[in-house]
C-alpha cells in the first residue's frame, strides 16, 4: 500500500492517524507542517486547513473518525476496530463523541479565538470550559471503566484518538494523575513500541508531557 | 429486527435517523420525548440526556454518526451506505464534518448557553456565529456540487442529516433559496415517500419548516 502521507502539525489531534499508521504495519510517510507557517502552501493539499488530513494516491481525505476508519480498513489483520456491528458501532460512538464533544471543548479552553473575536468573551468561553472539558476527562475515566482498551477487547484506533486528549490534559494542567484508569490504560499505551515511535515521530508537545508522565 | 427504539425530539438532529429508519425498512418504534419536560424519566434512558439515542434489544447507542452506521448496515439491502471501503470513508468523513463542525455551529447560535452562562459573550457568540453558519451552508452547497446526494452514488443516510441542517437554516432565517443545488436536492429529498413520512412523524418545527419549503 503505497501512496499513503498523513500531514500532522506536531501536538495536534493528528496524532491519532500518527498512532494508528505506526500500529497498521501499512507503508506510509507523514508530512510535518507547521500551521502558523505553512498554512499558504498546505491549503493547496486540504482546503480546509485543517489537521489531519491523508492522501491516498492524489484522495484527500480528513477527519480523525473517517481517517482511523480507514486505516484500519485498509490493515484488517492489525485488528485496529473490533470486528462485529455491536462492538464497530460503539467504536464510532465514542469516537464521534471525542470530536463532537472532548475535541470541542478543549478548543473552547485553547482555541477561543475560533469562537468569537471578542476578547472578554474569550475570557468567559476559558472560565466556563475548563470544568467542562474536566468533566469530559472524567467521563473519559468512566468509559474506559475496568476495559484495558477503548477500542474493544484489544488495543484499536480509539485509543490511540484517547491518547491526545490525555496528552492535552497534562498540557492544559488537569491533574490527570487523579484519573487512575485513565493514567494506567496510559502506561499501558506508552508500553507499546508502536505507540512510542509515533510520539517520538511526534516530538511535539504531546511528546515531551508523554514522555515527562512516562 | 424487533427491539428498535429511536429517541427523538421535534425538530432536533435526531430526524437524521428518523428519516434512516424510514428508509431501511426495519422495524421501529418512535418515543417522541421532550427534552425540556421529560428529562429526569429521559436520563435513565440516556444518561448523556441527548438525542438521538437508539436502543436495540436494550443495548444504548448514541451519536448521529454510529447511529446511522448500524442502521445502514442492519439493513443492507436498502443501501444506505455507500459500497466499497473509499465511499464509505467519505460518507463518514461528511458525517463527522457534520456533527463536529456544522452542529457545533449552529449550538453556537442557538444554544450560546452550552457554551457560557455569560449574557454578553452568549451574544457575541451569536454574533460570530452567524456568518460562519452559512459559510458551512456554502460550503455544504460545494460539497454536494453536481452529485445527486450526498451518501454517494445513490440516496443514504448522510442524506437525512444534511436534510437537519436545511431545516435549520429555514428556521434561522438564512436564505436557503440562494442554495440552489442544496434546495434542488431538499426537493428531491421531499419527493421520497420516506423522508416524507419520516418529516410528518417529526411533526415539529422540521415538518413546518420543510412542508412549507416544498
Ligand atoms: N473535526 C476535525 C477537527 C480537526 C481540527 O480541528 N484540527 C486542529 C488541530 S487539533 C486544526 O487543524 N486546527 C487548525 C485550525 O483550526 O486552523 C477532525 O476530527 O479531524
Ligand atoms: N454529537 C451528538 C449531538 C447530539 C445533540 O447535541 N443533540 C441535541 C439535539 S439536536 C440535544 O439533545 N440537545 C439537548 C441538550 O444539549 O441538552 C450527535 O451527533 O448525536
Amino acid at each position: 500500500m503505497s501512496g499513503l502521507t498523513l500531514y500532522h502539525h506536531k501536538g495536534a489531534c493528528s496524532l491519532a492517524p500518527l498512532i494508528a499508521l505506526e500500529e497498521s504495519g501499512l507503508d506510509y510517510s507523514v508530512e510535518i507542517i507547521n500551521l502558523a507557517t505553512d498554512r499558504p502552501g498546505y491549503l493547496k493539499v486540504n482546503p480546509a486547513g485543517k489537521v489531519p488530513a491523508l492522501v491516498l494516491d492524489g484522495e484527500l481525505l480528513t477527519e480523525n473518525l473517517a481517517i482511523l476508519y480507514r486505516i484500519a480498513s485498509l490493515a484488517p489483520a492489525a485488528g485496529l476496530l473490533p470486528s462485529g456491528l455491536e462492538e464497530t458501532s460503539r467504536t464510532l460512538s465514542l469516537m464521534a463523541w471525542f470530536g463532537s464533544t472532548v475535541h470541542i471543548l478543549r478548543r473552547q479552553i485553547r482555541m477561543p479565538l475560533r469562537f468569537t473575536p471578542d476578547a472578554d468573551a474569550q475570557a468567559k468561553l476559558v472560565e466556563a470550559g475548563r470544568p467542562k472539558m474536566w468533566e469530559a476527562l472524567l467521563e473519559m475515566e468512566a468509559r474506559l471503566g475496568e476495559r484495558e482498551w477503548f477500542g474493544g477487547r484489544a488495543f484499536g484506533v480509539a485509543d490511540g484518538y484517547a491518547l491526545v486528549f490525555y496528552g492535552w490534559g497534562l498540557n492544559d494542567g488537569f491533574p490527570m494523575e487523579e484519573l487512575e484508569k485513565l493514567t494506567t490504560w496510559k502506561d499501558r499505551m506508552l508500553s507499546r513500541p508502536a505507540v512510542l515511535h509515533a510520539i517520538r515521530n511526534d516530538a511535539g508537545v504531546l511528546h515531551d508531557k508523554l514522555e515527562a508522565a512516562a
